[in-house]
């Protein structure tokens, strides 16, 4: 266990009125990993006194050389409602996001508490460990990059090109790519989650990558777009208007001040200037830790406040049906008194 | 929408006396993307007279792309239940393990039906379309591990061995791997999830290697171990009665009859011969399809009988604490009177 990131769980039992809070590998092992140090599909059951994680016999061994103690040879929910009663627990905390109604329903004999969204209110602010592993990703990613931008060329496919980025991602000291990589060229960029074809990249179209590497469970997400060939005034004026919707979005972050929703509105007021607003069809960015999407979300009307040790990426893009799509994203790092851009494209001379 | 796997959701409301069924992308996408054809994290509502998908402007345009009519722009729950209410529907099919609290609860102003594991029971009977893409799958993922079992020699690290094998996997036409590659030699081979380390590969070492491809959704998945150097009486013992117990319970699989319950005593019983039995601590096998894990699986008092044109693995293994491990994984397809393995491994002779 992680006695320190327990014990801020911990301290939560008090605000919301439970005697102990279970958590799940429900997405993911985020959570789990988090707060005990293994990448395991197991429960979490933190209460007053003690921390115990349940497993099944698969992990068995991992979490006993990982954790050593306190851990419980049954994933059954049974099992650990019996575990709550002995212990003479009452209420218990559960998120309902990240719960399934099954699993929350094997607690109704206690009362149930909502503890929605806690876990990731509490990895949202970054350890200075966390954030370096999260730069290492970055670091990763990009480097691995730079070994494949020599291919980006008419002529290779989209699929070709991703399986060398995530090679190179690996070669880089990776454990793998942070999610799918996405290669989408000309008329295939229109769709933001584009999954990359045996389609050729051709001269005139505009390219976007996107891809991140996986570092010890931590996670980096990056955005590039290039325009192959010539550069006419209006494909460029495109991808300015993308380029200053990320700058101005970044540059306005005031920590401790400046709410999430508000960049939000930044990106899309710089866009509306061009008449491209009704392109951004997304939010602007996420939270990236161990997972590639979490807390906070940039997203309209999202009043949660920056603050420092949050990692988030900010990527306005454009999807315009029929013609072309355009996305920049990289990652801010909010520091005490300013911002700090992870892994900054070094390829902003593709314009 | 894929009408015909839609009406067979839709024959299962009278069964279940519900008026529509809403379906999540919960662990993944492979509901909605076995129903609608589209890769999409969307919400499925399937009522008497319609199938809509409800999505996000983020996939919106590849939903029209795909799906064509019956695409609507939202994923808000709320918007969902209205649309509901709206048709004057009264009862909604849920899947309690596939849905969380707060999805379910966004609907309980209806009388909520548990319609739990309906779409995986329908998904394990494979169309034969789908057997081949799974045998796909299967091929190239074999055939990615030819081009990298030169690379298995002393001195090669588990994790270099993973990176080109991931690498081949794509390279053979595969979208990416079906699941997180796993080379485990020597003491890792203890654990049945190890992640491929820095760790050497040497001589007089098991090395269990856990891999599949992913082509057009759907998985393939194999494990295969290897004796480095010496294959000495011992060791071959053990390697052999992992091999009969996958054998044997392979071989007794008759169609319409043999519940995987019994598949799994079966590998059991095998091991037990050699008083390995505790040594085996997982399922024997599990579904393959658009999930990795899915239906049917072989594990102890499950009742289910094996049927023509499900696919599953058959994987018994065994983990010695602080000696070695093996495990043996193929994939067998169900006939209707015999069943077939799929990519069955050609390196039997390693032993």
């Amino acid at each position: 266990m992680i006695e320190q990131r327990v014990g801020q769980l911990r301290g939560k039992l008090n605000e919301f009125n439970c005697d102990a809070i279970v958590i799940f590998s429900m997405q993911s092992n985020a959570d789990i990993r988090y707060f005990t140090g293994a990448d395991i599909d197991g429960v979490l059951v933190v209460d007053k006194e003690e921390a115990n994680l349940f497993v099944s016999n698969l992990y068995y061994q991992t979490a006993i050389d990982i954790i050593e103690d306190n851990v419980v040879l049954s994933k059954d929910l049974d099992d650990i409602a019996n575990f709550l009663r002995r212990k003479g627990i009452k209420r218990v905390g559960l998120d309902f996001f990240r719960s399934s109604y099954k699993q929350v329903e094997a607690f109704k004999s206690f009362e149930i508490v909502d503890f929605s969204n806690q876990t990731l209110l509490l990895r949202m602010i970054k350890e200075r460990d966390e954030v370096n592993q999260i730069k290492r990703a970055a670091f990763m990613a990009r480097n691995a990059f730079i070994k494949v931008y020599p291919y980006l060329k008419p002529g290779i496919t989209e699929k070709e090109l991703a399986d060398e980025l995530v090679y190179q991602v690996r070669k880089q000291g990776a454990e793998k790519e942070a999610f799918d990589t996405i290669v989408a060229s000309g008329l295939n960029a229109v769709y933001p989650h584009h999954m990359p074809t045996d389609k050729k990249i051709e001269d005139g179209e505009f390219v976007v990558i996107d891809f991140g590497a996986n570092v010890n469970g931590y996670n980096s997400d990056m955005t590039y777009t290039f325009l192959m060939g010539e550069k006419t005034d209006e494909k460029k004026k495109l991808f300015n208007a993308v380029f200053y919707a990320q700058l101005y979005s970044t540059e306005m972050i005031a920590p401790g001040r400046t709410k999430a929703g508000e960049v939000y509105e930044r990106a899309k007021k710089e866009l509306a200037k061009f008449g491209l607003d009704k392109y951004f069809i997304h939010g602007l960015g996420h939270g990236v830790g161990l997972e590639v999407h979490e807390f906070p979300y940039l997203v309209p009307a999202n009043d949660m406040v920056l603050q420092p040790n949050m990692v988030f990426t900010i990527e306005p893009g454009i999807y315009i049906p029929g013609q072309l799509g355009i996305r920049l994203e990289h990652m801010v790092l909010v520091h005490e008194t300013d911002t700090e851009v992870i892994a900054f494209t070094p390829f902003m001379e593709a314009m």
